[in-house]
């Protein structure tokens, strides 16, 4: 079993990959992200990899569901409701299904199950944990919750530091638990390290499950010559005073990593993550068709499994 | 002042045409039809009302909201949610914001009138109550919540009789009292005398209201020639052992009743519905096009305003 650790877009585009190998496989995802809106429990982490893997995803836009409607959202704007996050029709329909589940008591385990059964998703999809837990962003004008910063204010003021409330009152599922115990190759995906793998890795236990794994683990660089494919991991990095730079990001994974997976346009770093004694691969890690995506998966198989 | 009780589509039009006459009007709105689904508060009487009076009204389907699509429905229905009762995704937002009123601690009264203001409606729509009020219908299957009697079984079922779960333990809204205390006129819309006016009539001190009220009380008929314009008011009638005619209709209001408006085409029963000591009067009552609606309205005003 393939063990996958995601954000959202990018690290669903491996997955996807992942899951074109037909090699069994496990996605651990982030849901500090999640957040409640018109009275809707939102998972976009858990949304992006299981529109991904059904092959819902809107491939213009990059997000969300393909052959949208905006029908409800104009008219929720016609009622003067809040409207600066676009959700779509036919996404609506993930977000009530999913409140429904957890108001009738399931956990957000389960309720991502009954989502990803439907949509007759091969790859087991876990939440990071059932617990509730806050990605915040601090600018100077104040913290701000993720998607308010992310969506609301696009990216757009400086990040002086991250937080996520509740963590550390949080735990991994044994669902999670026992994937990792049991995972024959590890990989943590090109997500943004700051506010996607980062909560992850920080729920209690996490970084000692993957420090414990027998599997190696491997994480594949989310920058490719310089820049992030998507999001704001380069503005984010170099908020918090890190350089932005792969060799920050295998870094930051050193005391459980294995191996790294640089882009070809960043080979010249090569030498320094292998300092880290890390094994590391340089291929093409920027996945635009499903050729692309299977085409890096296999090759991580190839050199880890 | 004038008062209008109403139902859904029957008596949403005789609220519009109220409207259209410009006399300032409050209309006390069944809820017994309220149902969860999705997680979604719905109320679809009130909701009736609201897109008849915003001019949002389906014409040709004659109930939901004009220029619908139903991309949330199909997308729940690829998820095998519940899908047998038709939300379009224009209508979801009214769910939407309804339900996430409710769940912040506004009462029914105050989300309606947060709706109707964004609609910029002038009526005064009243919910007849903020409790919770559950019509159930008695079927050789045995006893059905409404929505499933009325929607997913298609009125099919016989009825052999009718409660409203709760309503022992309802009140009526200070609103709804007052509105009745200082109305000019009141006016029972021709709704389902059933399912519609009954639940509203029989919210513990209504009847009482009306029969204190200063204001003349005058019923329209909802049956024309024997048949009911739509719904399954005939079939009601007749279930609950009583004849399907206006004189049904007409005795069971005559404890607070002065005046009851009679279809042109029933004219023969004229003399026996004046026999209940009411003032009748004859006219077309099946209101088609905003113009009818608008006429009814000012024949009853003239007549009893």
């Amino acid at each position: 079993m393939i063990v996958a650790l995601s954000g959202g877009v990018g690290g669903a585009k491996l997955v996807r990959g992942l899951s074109l190998t037909e090699q069994p496989t496990t996605t651990i995802v982030n849901t500090a992200d999640d957040f409640t809106h018109w009275g809707l429990h939102i998972s976009p982490d858990l949304d992006s990899v299981m529109y991904a893997l059904s092959d819902l995803s809107d491939p213009v836009r990059g997000w969300g569901v393909r052959e949208e409607s905006w029908n409800a959202l104009k008219m929720v704007e016609h009622y003067q409701g809040e409207h600066w996050f676009q959700l779509g029709d036919r996404d609506l329909a993930t977000h009530l299904i999913r409140t429904q589940c957890l108001n009738e008591g399931q956990t957000l385990t389960q309720a991502t199950k009954r989502l990803c059964n439907a949509l007759e998703i091969q790859v087991n999809v876990l939440p990071m944990s059932d617990d509730l837990i806050q990605t915040q962003v601090e600018t100077p004008q104040g913290w701000l919750d993720f998607q308010i910063y992310f969506v609301k204010e696009c990216c757009q003021p400086e990040v002086k530091s991250v937080r996520f409330q509740n963590i550390e009152q949080s735990k991994p599922t044994q669902d999670v638990l026992n994937a990792i115990e049991s995972a024959s190759l590890i990989i943590l995906c090109p997500s943004n390290p700051v506010v996607s793998l980062d909560p992850i890795l920080r729920v209690p236990g996490m970084e000692m499950a993957l420090q414990a794994a027998s599997a190696p683990v491997v994480a594949v660089s989310p920058l490719i010559g310089g820049r992030a494919v998507k999001g704001p991991t380069v503005e984010m990095l170099k908020g918090l005073g890190f350089e932005s730079s792969p060799v920050t990001v295998a870094s930051r994974y050193q005391s459980f990593l294995n191996g790294f997976v640089l882009d070809e346009q960043d080979q010249q770093l090569k030498t320094e993550i292998e300092n880290l004694n890390l094994e590391v691969m340089t291929t093409n890690t920027l996945m635009s068709s499903d050729e692309d995506k299977k085409q890096l998966a296999e090759s991580i198989l190839k050199a880890w499994l």
